[in-house]
């Protein structure tokens, strides 16, 4: 049937991992994945052990994505779609299998360890029938879309400013040793040269460029390890200057105490302002120039917006949050797939950050690294 | 095998349902159920096409309750639980068949429509091996259960105050013409003689009993129907003596502009105060006297309490809202109901509101209307 | 001149006094008085140390209210005006001293410590040329009135509601031995059979009246003294009445931890509700019923009211207090002093509480005693 | 007498100023200062009605600071310090002239037009025996000071990162034209070249410098002047590096709609971080590591500092604030100047802003634009 669930395999998201439940979570919230095969783990006890907890059945646990892939071709019921959910470095491989053998990929960010796999996949993915979708769930809140439709129907004017954060404190002394998502995270052969540049820089960057719809042109920034002996950046100061005029500041840092997962963003304009952070993702300020009255837009505020509504669930004041933010994404991308059975296409496709804005991500890493090499030299993408 | 997804039937929530929704996601969010019954509509083909939006098998598909508990109970296969997610007026009739049939009960709230139904119910249940869980969702935050932990434990040293309010906005006008969640919650023949009172006041009294673990011993109200032709209350005061010495107040209004679900409470004892919102509810202050410092609690501090960390999901600052809230309580009375399967018991059941629950409940509802009648009098539950 | 500072006495507050140094700063801020006599003690010596503090002749510092209005009366720049900051037993006759003898008042509240008094009072104050103002200074900030004024305008609509709040926490554990501050307001004798009902409800109760312009009819409350050995309230309760319909609730208490001066009033009408804090004086909530937005507004949002922008003297985000609030009450009465100087009146002399607030709040002690004592029977004001 | 009031004049400060006016109620507030003289403005007619509006003998008003001074000298009660509150150009050759006259000064900042002109005055001073203080009034706010003892203390650890900004909107457009205050402030000739940078940009930079006592050791600097015509900057971005490797980031601007007066800090250590906001200026945030709880710490939260608490005039939840905090200053000023009459000094004066505050401010100025000019590269202080 045409409205079935979507039959999906994941890479990587065996026990002990993190976001491998973050997705599965996502998959399930408006129920249209079924998560039918797995190479959860490279340890085939771990394996197998991920896919009894998971209900998947025993001749679909694999221990390889090559396995998986090439067992799921033979199957009338195969999977569909992959989501890719390992370290950094095993992005590149998996989704490249994967878009060469004709499965949608769900790809986590940032979407490679390089600038040179990034460029190589885009090629890969532009010769694939398959779809390819990069999960920046923090740019499928209602009111982060609404942000960017507000900034298009030029509700803030011609934008000036561009000021987006995103501390955390968990890195703050060296959980390295015992902490399997530290681990990975600070080692550049998994993670890649940029430790929180990376990891929660990229987030950052793309939901300004998402929202503000602005194309970064060069920058400058300060790259710092704080922690002694750790091999990558935990701290990172940019200065930025955007095609068209606009300038920004970009900081995020994985050593700021008391910083939870303090991704926010405030954009300005000759005409008003705007201001989100992600642990308060129900609300949203707006802030016309010497208005009369602050204005505080909440999710269920009647909002003109298509793609802003049909990411909400609840009535007004019951909080949805990261986990409905994420599963914003998936549901987008079960539309396009069910409308690609169809061989139709859905409009939702031009919302879903894609192999461009993962190349993007790459390049903005890229430029950080080269600047900060060179003395915060103003550096262009 | 043990272990596998409880087989869930479902009654109510087809099509321009709310409440049913918000049930089966929570029903998903740890891929605990597999829902593979339903009786979702009295109308035939609103049943049929509801089915199949949720990829229930048609002979699956039942147009009564009773039909589906017959059918289900020749199956190997049939439903082991059912959510009654219909108005209040029904789940009696549906929660006696189906304790009486022995099959575990999920119930919205309130329990009932009046309290002699409540208190046959009790009866039943009693009798019946079967598992009876009512959906107070608010309980079943991390924080809220670590409130009461809090309050067990002494910190706020002997409680005096409980000060409870759950204001709401969308009855302001008189929107039960063309909003059937407005209809039937307005209509005493399938609401009940209590309006406000029993739609969200239940779950301000809940709260405050569950957190505070006070028995409320003699209440005075004063209802109101500010809305014209409106037939049952639109806003609840009362003030409240609990066994002990203990006293609070109790608002529960909707017909407040600009509230949208601001459930909320705030406890002090001789020691200490705590405050929490069902708007904000991955933090919570609590202020000890004098206290050199007021403190924020958040849903990731390293909780020393099981029963809060088990219903967490995410790192810190990702926040969770309402449908994980429900969640917690899905997952729970999974957790009961896989333990009944081997013939054992399971810790958490003493956190899931239950027919007791439910009948205290229905004795405030009963109070305040008593009370209010009586201009004021203070009136025993 | 005519535009020449006035010239001010006090009564009460020397040494280890709280109030009375609140009024002096007050008096100060804008420049509109000058203290130029004192009986701040019936010590002599506290008196005399007192005066010197405060730069007061030391032939102008007196022991006895009696005996300042006596002298004063005999010099060509004797005062004019007289600031009454004693415990409140003492309101009454100093007074009605004053009033008789010509002097304008400006004394704190309550009024007196009886009803009778006030009523009293009230007679002595109508046949005096001279000016009486109550310091009920939290109707005096600018955002408060201009909520006044949003109500008159029907900016709210229809009003159904009023709920006012007023916790604090320092008299939780037994301070009265120690503290000059406790140890007065506790004590019948000096304080009225009121204790925290008297202190703060009173302000709680002038903040409902003043800005909802709406006139109590009946109450019913629940005063409690937690504190073992307390001979007053620490803790009301009270459901409220209003003539037109409206309702409301009152909670005040000096029993909640954490709660340091926490006057918070929430007013719904059929159109919008609106909300304002002490704590958080230079902003309001105004939230229309269904508005695309929540709209919040600051002190210095150009608000179209003369009444509000007269008491405001910074720029936007320039936080004005607890001090500029009570100085906009003396500046507004030292307007209507001058004005009387020439013979003239001054528009804001309609929004200074005077005897009429004293009176009605008495009025509200009473009932709440009265009602309490008869276990919350509906009581008329 | 020894505690007689200070007798002051102020230069700058008539009718259509505004800073004069908040040094003068800030002066009252604590009555320790009378304003005797005063060369209020240049323009003889509103010099004379500006000194008949604050009650200073028309014989004592003058038309320049150097008549002030002259005349004043050869009074028995002459001025004993003078207040500059003119534009930026005149704060060199008014505090020259007192300084060199032994009068005390209290000076608004940033100290002078120009470094060159910040230098030689502090030789001036140097030489003299007169006070010396500058009014960043943000750094005498009782949270502020307490702040700044938490750290020496190590609280916090040894300091990674400090995160400053000072938004503001009221430039967004070009009031240039209309209004008095935007004019000198974006006018090279009266304000120097630093725009947004010299009016806020420095009391952010002092307030970093202030509370983490870190010197900044080198800064890349981005300006902007985003309103057309504008001859200085009303944007700033800069990053920082500390000596001993502490970095951090500084954002001011006065085109971000929405943005009152929003000077912000946030400051992380190696074991906890804090957060203060000018607008809430009442709170502090402090945030262990990985701590149960976050704690808020609150402005009467029995701060162990005797130099916080000698700042705070009311009691708990009594919101004190921007006319307060200078308030503060000015009482500082006066407990050195009474103890100077006496031959002695005061404690408090290591906590005032002096001349070496200036001319790090001026320096800090010096860097950014050099540094802009230089295309951001990092240039030393």
């Amino acid at each position: 049937m045409a409205d079935a669930r979507i039959r999906l395999g994941m890479v990587g998201g065996g026990r002990g991992a993190f976001i491998g439940a973050v997705h599965r979570i996502a998959s399930r919230i408006d129920d249209r994945y079924e998560l039918v095969a797995g190479a959860l783990s490279s340890r085939p006890d771990n394996a197998k052990a991920s896919a009894d907890d998971l209900h998947i059945a025993p001749e679909r646990s694999y221990t390889s994505y090559e396995e998986m892939f090439a067992e799921e071709a033979k199957r009338d019921d195969g999977i569909e779609a992959v989501s890719i959910v390992t370290p950094n470095h095993m992005h590149f491989p998996v989704a490249k299998a994967a878009l060469e053998a004709g499965i949608h990929v769900i790809c986590d960010k940032p979407v490679t360890r390089t600038l040179e796999e990034a460029l190589e996949l885009e090629k890969i993915a532009a010769k694939s029938n398959a779809f390819f979708g990069l999960t920046h769930n923090y740019s499928a809140y209602p009111l982060v879309r609404y942000a960017r439709e507000m900034i298009e129907r030029g509700e803030l004017g011609n934008v000036r400013l561009v000021q987006v954060e995103y501390p955390q404190e968990w890195l703050t002394n060296a959980p390295e040793a015992d902490n399997k998502q530290a681990a990975w995270r600070t080692d550049p052969n998994q993670s890649g040269k940029a430790g929180c540049l990376g990891d929660i820089g990229t987030h950052a960057f793309q939901l300004a460029a998402f929202i503000s719809q602005l194309e970064l042109d060069t920058l400058s920034a300060d790259l710092t390890s704080f922690v002694p002996g750790r091999e990558v950046d935990d701290n990172v100061h940019v200065m930025m200057r955007f095609k068209g005029g606009a300038k920004g500041m970009l900081w995020t840092s994985q050593v700021a105490p008391g910083c939870e997962n303090g991704l926010r963003i405030r954009i300005y304009g000759d005409k008003a302002g705007l201001e989100w952070s992600q642990e308060s993702p129900n609300e949203m300020w707006f802030t016309p120039l010497f208005g009369r009255h602050q204005r505080i837009t909440r999710r269920n505020d009647n909002l003109d917006s298509d793609v802003a509504v049909r990411g909400i669930r609840t009535p007004q004041g019951h909080p949805e949050g990261y986990l409905e933010g994420f599963a914003n994404l998936y549901t987008d991308i079960a539309d396009v797939l069910v409308a690609r059975r169809k061989g139709e296409s859905h409009a939702i496709e031009s919302w879903i950050p894609g192999i461009g804005t993962g190349v993007q991500g790459m390049r903005f890493i890229q430029a950080v690294l080269d600047s900060s090499e060179a003395d915060g030299r103003w550096t262009t993408l």
